[in-house]
């Protein structure tokens, strides 16, 4: 699997912009001679890997930077190449100096991802690790976080690789017969192959169903407040936001930017989506009708119903949760304004356990809304540290899986011959491979890895 | 001047942002020590100074990253103390995690500039050393980075500290003379000491003239294009403007801003700025004066007169010339729209071979205009080496010195006795003493590393 290509790639690999360091770096068989070519201070090709060198890098007479040299000596290094890390003073001037200098002495700008792709070429980790490490540089909660250090440690691949192995050792089995084809023998006992697929597709429904999950770790759960527009929504909506800027953290450096419509209780992002809603441009529900709000909601995940405790009739509030519990999307019921409430309605709602009482424009309870919210989407599975899929090419290819090991599965509830099944477990095998890029195309590789950065 | 308090200062290094990886680093007693409780792979402690360890950090259990955390055993650092440099992937929550259990762990964020203040503090260099950093991190021209660089290398210092050295041996002089007051004896001839004067005077003089050209190397050379409205200024401003877009260079990573405003010829930025200028609001110079003209364009260190060969009439040309010779501040005459030309205008300035003739329209003969602009700002002696000062606070303290040593001088010249000629030598002394550090106050240190950026 050694990259039959190790010209020597240069790029930035910290941020772009001002700091006061920047790390500029470069793989390939050349790049220790390429960098030494230019550095002055200490002879590089001498040096042990893993040690860093103070020296001048220059540009005929003309002193471009005082630099650090980290020597890497191949496969000792990410890319498993040859690999120097120069860290220059944080001027994009001098980055791009020094970068125009390694140009010049023979090597390429590397293209984005290209590290990691050298990486993932020379074995120094699978597909599912190399699109971690993408994940892991862009998470920004602790779920994600968790989430990309699992998979980048190889958690989600060990198990790809277990269930690969159970069908190469099923396909072994199938194949062993077709050699004797002619002679109609059944190596496999068939209803000891019925369990095995029956347990290999229980293990990849678990697996492809965390991905809603994943899916809600990596993007946030979008969520809608719906509610006639005086029950206290943009109160609601501000009271959450505001607490959230209040909270971003002020390490110089690591702020993220505060995002208008997201609040991150407990490393789940909740993203509210604007929707006109329930009831959101006039007063009449029938004139709405299920199916609209249905239309309506259907980018949500999950709803925030609000009702006002002081207007509000009985009877529509009734009617409303009615229609979103057919809905079929989970919602949280909220009647607004605890501080006035009319007793009928009060009273009435007290009794329904699940419903939560506010006043966000006092911020009362908002705490109790909070932890509802984080119930309700429910991460305990993730926390107890079971793999959870967050990536979509890895989704659909569990699905492919699924497809056609449910083809088996007829195949062999309809006695088909051999040769079919194992045409379907090859099908199933292929889409696996390509998960951990066990089976991999350039095409494939290509897609995946330009969605990295450059640098990486 | 080894720093009292050695605690463990820690920041973001490189720049804030995501990138493939980041840099946190951390000075001080502590650093290795501290860094090691969370790091897991090896024993930071029992690794030589200079080597890179591959690792994970942990907060407890949980594995917060993959590192690689580099070692510098005090003296042999930045700061001079023990640092420890952790690279770790490039995600601003990462860095936030790190950096907060580093924090925890017993360090504290550090001020800006601090770890350059420790440097300094800890005699790796002096404070104009210091600052060249500083610069140099924030040089965006070529002119810029080469003046910083030199002054990082000392070139500057050498030059302040030759200056001390010879001044100080003028105050040894004159003290030995105070030993024996009573005695009435001059050990140091009169004449000798006012050569010695005269010559530091125009070193310094030399020193504090190079400020202008510091400045503009710095900050750039506020420019006018001046002329009627017609004249095709703003045609011209967005030929030079487009050009400098498609200049701007593609390294990924390094691409400055395109600045509305600004152009940067063979390294040197021309800022363009706004003024109503000559003729600028009516066709009618008379109006306006020489004193109204003055007034707007004393912005301007440099302008380009644009003419208008096609309209314009020869005898106003003509005044408005002789009106910018009084300005003082030099000037390029450009006669525009050259591909249609009347006779008269064109025949008339023909004569004077220091007219550039262009058409901004065509785009013809900008590169002699361009030319023309580098010429008049002259880097020429800058080129040759000399060192230039690019501090305003440098600036200002050569000033300084210069007005103690001119009181010398007249002291001389007036026969004053020697305790006198003491106290303003002791005065020259001290404001070069400021400039390279030697002599310091914390109110003056803390005001130039708060300039610099967190990290640095």
């Amino acid at each position: 699997m050694k990259n039959p290509v190790s010209d020597t790639i240069v790029a930035l690999s910290t941020a772009p912009g001002v700091g006061a360091i920047a790390v500029i770096r470069l793989s390939g068989d050349d790049a220790i001679n390429l960098v030494n070519s230019v550095f002055h201070g200490k002879n590089l090709l001498s040096q042990q890997s893993h040690t860093a060198h103070f020296g001048t890098i220059r540009d005929g007479s003309k002193i471009l930077d005082e630099v650090l040299a980290t020597v890497f000596i191949a496969p000792h290094s990410f890319t498993k190449e040859n690999v120097v890390e120069v860290s220059c003073h944080g001027s994009p001037f001098i980055v791009q100096q020094l970068i125009k200098l390694f140009l010049r002495r023979g090597a390429r700008l590397a293209k984005a991802g290209e590290f990691t792709q050298r990486a993932f070429l020379n074995g120094k980790f699978d597909l599912a690790q190399a699109e971690a490490v993408a994940d892991l540089i862009n998470a920004d909660t602790e779920a994600a976080h968790k989430a990309a250090m699992n998979q980048m440690r190889g958690g989600f691949s060990e198990q790809i690789k277990q269930l690969r192995q159970e069908l190469i050792h099923f396909a072994s089995m199938i194949e062993l017969e077709l050699d004797f084809g002619e002679e109609d023998v059944e190596f496999a006992d068939r209803s000891d192959l019925k369990n095995l697929v029956d347990k290999l597709l229980s293990v990849i429904k678990i697996l492809a169903n965390s991905f809603d999950l994943g899916n809600v770790i990596k993007n946030g759960v979008p969520t809608v407040i719906a509610g006639k527009p005086n029950a206290g929504k943009s109160t609601l909506l501000n009271a959450l936001l505001n607490e959230e800027k209040a909270i971003v953290s002020d390490v110089a450096g690591t702020t993220r930017d505060f995002i208008e419509d997201e609040i991150n209780l407990e490393g789940v992002v909740f993203r509210f989506i604007d929707t006109a809603g329930l009831r959101d441009t006039e007063d009449k529900v029938e004139a709405i009708g299920v199916e609209r709000t249905r239309e309506k909601m259907k980018q949500a995940s999950l709803i925030i119903y609000m009702f006002d405790l002081k207007n509000d009739n009985i009877v529509e509030v009734n009617r409303e949760i009615n229609m979103l519990e057919n809905l079929g999307i989970p919602f949280i019921k909220v009647g607004n304004k605890v501080d006035e409430v009319q007793a009928e309605l009060y009273e009435a709602m007290k009794k329904d356990d699940t419903t939560l009482f506010i006043s966000a424009v006092n911020k009362e309870n908002l705490e109790l809304l909070k932890e509802k919210l984080v119930e309700t989407v429910n991460l305990d599975n993730f926390k107890t540290g079971d793999t959870v899929v967050t990536n979509i090419r890895h989704y659909d290819n569990l699905i492919q899986t699924q497809n056609a090991l449910q083809a088996v599965m007829e195949g062999l509830n309809s006695d088909v011959t051999g040769d079919f099944l194992a045409m379907d477990i090859r099908q199933a095998l292929h889409y696996l491979g390509e998960i951990t890029g066990e089976i991999t195309t350039d095409d494939l590789l290509a897609n995946i890895f330009s969605k990295f950065c450059i640098g990486k």
